[in-house]
């Protein structure tokens, strides 16, 4: 097997030198051709889909995990219009991001080029194939996938019909390759195949992304852990402070970018406390907080110290009082992922001073952690969002799967 | 020492926090006071360094090493100088690079940001400890270094006095951080912090670099190895191709963007190469090459597999003919390090497609190899020249050393 995942290494690193040279026409056009066969092939991909449903079943998987893993006509349409959306964006690769000429004539010009190969680790979602695909293809990488064994047979059904849509547009089929063993083994495997993969990308939950970030010896883009704080200053707009963190607790519970955590100003914790827990409560929100909060509001739980550093995604909140500004940004420099952090303020200073001071990919004032995604940034697609400092941070859209390389045009120069 | 080592890694990022919020005039302000302080302490530092050098000797390591590892105060003037330039250098941090209106009227702006925590493990030099301060200060980050045992009086010495220089400017003196044991073990312990440290570059050789790639969880930057090869196509001017393979190769020989392997187009061969050969010769370079360039010159000794593959860093050069760019190309691709690959050529088309299709981080048309470099690049400074594709890709300034975040001011929007 280790020889099987080296040799789908090489393929793939063949694949992206071919991939390297399309023009932006050809890489629509596979885009396009694509996104028609999963169309017309997707009586067979209900029937594959069938299998890891029904198998689902019968290994008793909770019923909100199998609602991710099916597929339906709409579904198989969105992954259609997925990569045709992905077709109409601009394509970033050969831009030559700036150019100059050196005093001894060179013209020295960076510009824009496509990764190589990149690696996905995803778990259940079977759409990740097609979307993973499609952001790939368009800035001319090949891409491996290793999903879930639950989603194995789908999987498989997804990627031979790309490859399908590919052949009849004449590209390389090679450009998306899957790993067909879904043992725990090919996961280490691929980790280690930096001769061949260029960038790993770990799409699951905490455990997936930390044993990828501690054995990897690829180059690893960490992406969506979110334990997002809403700071309600002193001076905020109650009304304000309560709808947004009604929004950004409970319009979606289980992503990354909903808020966790709450930090109140002790000045405006009386009167904006009762009315944030009663917000929450009407969606059966259970509200854990320290000391303090708890004497304002019946109803709350204590917090542990776990508690400040978990995220929930669940129908469950913590919340700190604090004293200051300065005691609400260091609380959250030390519990937060570096996600989506908060401040709801009327303060011109304490708004400016937040976002310098709070280390996070997006640092927001008077608006709702839920925007941190590429599609609401305007990205028009999103691979992930990045929770590291390293090459991309935040909502990662096309750009994030591109690299550089100088290119210099001479004459004859010598270095002296 | 784990403990230990956990310890300055907390040290670092609790000092990273303040570093980040210091203004341009507060960075440069420090960077002179720490170059004064070079330079009105050159005695102590000479004085320190003549104890490492004479371990040295007593060790019998080899006169190349020692001289790499000697303090001059011709060399102390120019760590100084190195530092003043760094402060006379534009300071990247807090550019908004973009911002744009959402139809939703929030407002996204992409800022500059310092990484953080930056370490930096490296070999013999002591002015690496000066140099790498200077970018990570001006930067924002705080800094951890590990020299190697040689230089362990000399780096002490020179982060004492910087810290000096720091505290009478009243800047934080864990700015800068040393690991004081030189043991294997703290280099191990050091890539294991990533919760401490943001980014890991090496500098060295190539067994230290692969070593941190195979075992690190924090992120690392590769830099350094270069297998780079000079391509003589068909319609190359003889001359010209002469004298650049001669600076390429011979004008510094143990650097990574020396010149390490010759592809020659069999048309260009038969008058080319005894030119190249003789000149080499006359630089006691040896030559080694494929069957082809045997027959053509003699004098050639035979290249093994490995030659291909081998950065020397020494007066040996690879030859191999080819019949065909294509051929070229796929040679490159598959034995350089990603460094810096030149062609010299008349044709258009080829160098375009040469430009196009070779893997590497700075391509070259007609110039030498040698001009990969930060302060050859205009960059002013060089932490490193990364040879891997994610977050920096060849000659790496300050830029390299930044991240961004994203910054949203709104009015109370919240998702739909």
């Amino acid at each position: 097997m280790e020889k099987d995942i080296r040799t789908l290494g090489r393929r793939a690193k063949d694949a992206s030198r071919l991939c390297a040279k399309l023009g932006t026409e050809e890489k629509n056009r596979g885009l396009l051709a694509v996104a028609e066969e999963l169309c017309s092939r997707s009586a067979y991909l209900l029937e594959e889909n069938e299998k890891d449903l029904k198998a689902a079943e019968e290994k008793g998987v909770k019923q909100s995990l199998i609602d991710r893993l099916r597929l339906t006509e709409q579904r198989i349409a969105d992954m259609a219009e997925g990569l045709r959306q992905v077709a109409a964006l601009e394509d970033p690769i050969g831009e030559v991001l700036s150019m100059k000429t050196r005093p001894n004539g060179l013209r020295i010009g960076k510009r824009r080029v496509p990764l190589g190969v990149a690696g996905i680790i995803y778990e259940s979602r079977p759409n990740v194939t097609a979307d993973a695909f499609g952001l790939c293809f368009k800035t001319g990488n090949a891409v491996i996938l290793r999903g879930g064994s639950d989603a194995i047979h789908s999987n498989l059904a997804i990627v031979s019909v790309i490859k399908d849509g590919l052949k009849k547009a004449e590209l390389p089929q090679d450009a998306i390759l899957l790993v067909e063993d879904t043992s725990r083994k090919t996961v280490g495997e691929m980790m280690k195949l930096h001769e061949f993969i260029d960038v790993l990308i770990p799409r699951g939950g905490a455990g997936l992304i930390a044993n990828v970030v501690e054995n990897s010896t690829v180059p690893v883009i960490e992406t969506g852990t979110g334990n997002c704080h809403i700071f309600v200053d002193a001076s905020a707009d109650i009304n304000m402070a309560v709808d947004i963190i009604e929004n950004a607790k409970t319009q979606r519970m289980g992503v990354c970018n909903a808020c966790e955590s709450l930090v109140i100003h002790a000045e405006a914790a009386k009167a904006a406390l009762p009315r944030i827990v009663e917000r929450l409560k009407s969606h059966q929100v259970e509200i854990r907080g320290d000391e303090r909060a708890r004497e304002l509001v019946p109803g709350i739980v204590p917090a542990s110290e776990e508690d400040w550093g978990t995220e929930y995604l669940d129908a469950v909140i913590s919340v700190k009082i604090v004293d200051s500004i300065d005691e609400a940004i260091a609380h959250i420099n030390r519990y937060n992922t570096g996600h989506s952090e908060s401040i709801i303020t009327k303060d011109y200073d304490h708004a400016l001073k937040f976002q310098d001071e709070v280390d996070a990919a997006a640092v927001y004032v008077n608006a709702s952690t839920r925007f941190t995604d590429g599609f609401e940034f305007g990205f028009g697609a999103e691979i992930g969002i990045s929770t590291q400092k390293l090459h991309a941070r935040g909502p990662m859209g096309l750009e994030a799967l591109t690299s550089t390389k100088y290119i210099i045009f001479g004459s004859g120069q010598i270095r002296e």
